[in-house]
């Protein structure tokens, strides 16, 4: 074959690639001085924010406590600038194709949310306190406060589910979802940001932990990797679509423990102080303060 | 110890280092103007790749309708150019230690080959856009489209996949190996590339998921997180090695569901409308419409 | 809301993150000429050694047998440089908050800890060298013993591990961690620096592994994806804080198969030669040369 | 001194330098949603630019002739965005302290004159596409347009002031004179943006060129290294301030030489054909078709 | 020639060129620990220095009134950091082969130079207003301080002259030279550090400026382009190598002006008030209020 | 204007920017696997000449005398490497739109004249060794060698010019012209890489310096800033284009002296010993041991 053959087949597959059919609900119509979406930016802004949350640890800063408030100061400013616009996005994005660029309405919505968003990063901050503190005393392999910071994975998914969460009690579209998956991505730990967590809340390991969208989770509870709260099944309208906003999965009152790769569907409840069992398959409530196990394994 | 301990200490490992029996096995020799397979590369060719196929969601892009084919044919032709030249690092690899230098047949095979997989993009475009709908259909969760294909991580992993199966299917050995690696790390969900997969595939959350080289998938079908479909065993040749090509994994025929962190092993069939419970092991073929889950747990 | 109430929302939570009992616990105070432990560096280190143990495989370098002494001595210095700085950063955080900058003795002990294990690197290569053969021979679908060095996620995890085992042996804090933990992101596989591992380890596919601190496994074990070695419980002290240090986590004796999503708990023995089958949750010694699987799923 | 010394002096110096009179006329105060001139994204511009003028030459594209337009429609897109913003950070620049945020006029005028400066593109080609030329046949030592266009620091100076002229004349304040003093850096040659230059236009090897604001030069004009078309004086106002905009730089008619090193001053007129030698002070008329040189040298 | 002939002649040069009499004088042996001068940590610097001197018009940010103590305190500890750094890599390098590593002493030395040049920033911030001043008042042309500020080459050349200067006063090596040098490169005007240059100093143009490093230049001076003041000639010693440290180049008084191109040498005076004509070579005292042009050209 | 209009008036002048006749001359047709000249690689190949011949000063490496044949080894190898395929990319850029595709013969010429380059940069250190002695020898402010070689544009330049000047004899097209424009817009000293050039120059300040490419220069000479070897005039052939290859630049015999802004044109002689004072205009042979000078200023 030769280099014409090539350019030929190429501008053959451009035109196909693009016919207006071809990418039918697969493109996404960039409308004027809308910012898109940008998992690089998404990404500095975890950074910035835990920067802020836990100083000293992230952003190579070399804080002192005299310097400290310079640090925060400039962090904190940045992260209003880049969450405006990243939100601003997330409200454009929804809009869909309909609208046309964005509104001075969504412009002043995406900065006085940021805005919002900022006000609640002491409030953050108290939150993870507690999952550190829990993450430490759970672990007989920790040494230090500063070693769960800096090395465990958990923190790691539960503050970016923790600020996805503030964001999407807000009102933000899409990026809650976002910063949940890039913790999933980076930890295995799949936390949908709309679930609600308690205090003192701890993941050990964590690889393949699942969290649905409706889980209710008191304080002081703790999973293992490969835990699963999803949902059992889901009613579907006449359309035969499933419909949207139906509680469907579980409620784990405090101080519940889950062992490793446990799966909990449906609607149930696991009463406080209980205990689940690895590898096990649960879909009904689970009394208060009992305990369940697998099935002995035969030999 | 001294500085020039410190210098002692490294030339001798650096002496030891280099001896070449101390690297037989482990060491890639470079033939001249050979190029080298690179994560690198292939990261960006997924991405150029991503953007073809889902205009306006992957490369940071402002495209329109009235511009997109500029952008297209910009893209289409980098992705050619980056194509060839990570395919011919398949083929020279695959070549061993024993030839010298990428030959002129190698060259061209890998344009050719390069110049087939971009005939098939219009294809691949299609038969993702049913992966998107089987995806959103399938989560009460999704808003839109846009939401699946921007946070999903499934849709990744299995762009990677199909993808990966076409170069597969046009005999580039090696890349699409290491481009479902990629989604592997990405996502948490290993899909080996010589897999086939209907339409209509959907994985939810994903992390975990294993489906072996020999698995064949009809439409319609969804696994959760944490499931195997893997080898029960391999039958060994007379010097004890794995026979290679043997087809060892299971079928799963059309609409079948199988729940999280279920193993499904060996060459066995899982008939179609089948629903296969979670956190279970199965190892012998389940009927057409049946329904199996585990034995219950003990308090 | 005005961009000057923008401005005073954010000096006050600025005001707030800044008042020293609000970071409590969660703050760094970085002391001068105090390297920070660092992410970036750290995976350069870790390029740096797969590029010296793996040569012509990482480190995208075009060696030859002729050169790669050049190559090897230019990274293997590299390497020293960064790691002396890294576990001064180690030794340093482990000081606390009461130590006031790097003594010239951390210095020195750096330097030491870094020198001595440059000079294990050729002993590192030859365990890893048993690592790679065992993947190759335990995989139907490997071609070469490059294409495992180059896809397979265990290696990069069992390199990091070695490799963090070794600094881990030689005194150095915190950074072995970091760096299974890096692996842990990359692959989904988490095994604990601390952990004793034998000759010819294989973990296939692996997302979702766990092998625990004071985990002992003997030569020629293969893990698949999802097994979990952990701790059943840990008792605690009068303050109700875990013990560290006692033993807590099963020994696999040689020559054993744990199939994937199998949990081992607590300090019990998987006897030589025996298999574990998937999905199941053990407690309890299993005897040498036996086989234990689930109970058989209901339909 | 100690640490606590240094943080001391540090905050001081903060203290003193946030005072407002301190920074009194040295402050450029941000105002929301207001991008601002950016070196480097000017430097994008300008690389766009050229290769959409010179294509193939340059933004190390592999285009041939079929997918040309693919590439250059990616870059003029690009390039109407990245201007159009930089329009409006000189817009809102000249706005000055007193005006709050960018004015939705302010947008329009600058997506209006990026989009008028686009549609300049075929014009600025042309014209430049007669300095190649002029280049190439002045120069002995010039083997091809190619290595013109590639090598020669005239072409890149003349391109900038190209650039910056459109600019200024469709009435974008500041960010013509960065784009020339891009090229002033790059290559020693010093074009003011306002000044009027015809076709065929050359400067040999360039460095230390100075063309003044109200300069007018013909066409087929050479100019060697180190030659000042400069003012003389200017007058000033009743304050003491230089009045702007009054013509103070030489006019050179067609077919003008000027040799290295040679200042031409104020408002005078050097006639067609006319050569001026180098090194030499001008600060009359010079008549057309003479030549004018240094007294003679003593020894 | 075969790719082992290559290979031959590559090993052939490098033993040729690592033999220690080729590298006579032309090696820099690292010490232990010592940083090195860094070009690209000194333009970090100066781009620090510059966002510290003139907020809001460098490093990109987005400062008011109300959060630029926070960036003026972040960029002014960062810039302490890398200062301290790079001062102490040149008192290192000045140490020569012959000291091991950096002492203890150096490292203080450095730190309390690289403080007491913090200190000195307001000083230099109010030098540098009377310069952008003079730039302004002096070019009919300019628009606005800011103008000058974003854009004008003598800006940058002055600001990094100052900074220079106050380094080589507080006895700093190497490094002022290196900052005036980058400057030079940018900029075509070399200012030497040790020069002593008043306030209100102005460079018109400047490509080709050289002020040497026994220069002595009053208040409100004006240079233009291509100006020299330097040396006649040097004093030998009895081995022929030239004598440092004698005043050797021009002093010129308060509110002196000096046309393009003229080159003044040798330690003479140019008194207050006078003007020197473009392109004359002036090796004599020049009385003030004078006025000294070239010989008329003859044609 | 609305959005629509300004996409009409992008495709409208894309549309005419890609019709052939608009881009004649202008447009580099790319060939098939050909590579460009890229100025960025171009940077990288003197970076690393710069580290190999001045070991420790550039290419911010740690060397020491043990390790420092490592460097040395892997810096030539990759400079090898990118020489190669910058010649090739000389090479086929000369080949014009006629040729397709880089030929097997010019490969190997490219790999041919990269290692015959390779083998003389001994011979190249050994030169630029005498130019070091002479700059520091010939500044009264200079400490070292050290910083001459660090901070001296001159041996910036001059390093470039020896570097292109040995490709230019080897017959590479193209690159030595780019290697010295490089240096050109570093340090506004543009030497052309025919001019033949002996031991021990210098040149101060240097910029505006001018060294055509039919110059011949001895030993020992050095010339100041804004100095010209430039070309009287060039007779024409009988199309009016200048005939190349005649000698039309001076000859300097050794120990010539040049002061600044002089300028030397034709093929005249200096002779040995002279001395040219600043700012004149020399156009007839000037004796050996004799000595020039403006005529004198007028007051």
């Amino acid at each position: 074959m030769s280099p014409l053959n090539f350019t030929h087949i190429l501008t053959q597959a451009v035109d196909e690639l693009s016919e207006s059919e071809s990418y039918q609900g697969l493109f996404h119509q960039h409308k004027d001085g809308e910012p898109l979406p940008s998992a690089r930016v998404l990404c500095d802004i975890i950074e910035l924010a835990r920067s802020i949350l836990f100083p000293g640890y992230y952003g190579n800063s070399t804080v002192n406590s005299r310097t400290l408030k310079y640090h925060i100061g400039v962090n904190t400013e940045k992260l209003f600038d880049l969450l405006s616009e990243q939100i601003l996005a997330g409200l454009c994005f929804e809009g869909g194709d309909d609208c046309h660029g964005c509104t001075t309405k969504q412009r002043e919505d995406a900065s006085r949310m940021a805005a919002k968003f900022i006000s609640r990063l002491p409030y953050l901050r108290k939150k993870l306190a507690t999952d550190v503190e829990a993450a430490y005393n759970g672990d007989p392999a920790a040494h230090s406060f500063g070693e769960v910071i800096f090395c465990y994975p958990a923190i790691k998914a539960i503050s970016n589910y923790r600020i996805a969460h503030e964001l999407l009690l807000l009102g933000v579209p899409l990026i809650p979802r976002i910063i949940t998956e890039m913790a999933h991505s980076e930890t295995g730990i799949d936390i949908h940001p709309a679930a609600e967590i308690g205090d003192h809340f701890a993941i050990d390991h964590g690889t393949g932990v699942v969290i649905g969208a409706t889980s209710i989770i008191g304080n002081n509870v703790k999973l293992y990797q490969g835990v699963t709260l999803g949902a059992k099944s889901f009613p579907l309208d006449e359309e035969g679509k499933p419909i949207k906003g139906i509680p469907r999965h579980p409620i784990l009152e405090d101080n519940v423990i889950v062992y490793s790769n446990a799966t909990i569907l449906g609607r149930i409840t696991v009463g406080r102080d209980a205990t689940v069992g690895g590898n096990i398959w649960v879909t009904e409530d689970v009394p208060p303060r009992s305990r369940i196990v697998q099935t002995k394994a035969k030999k």
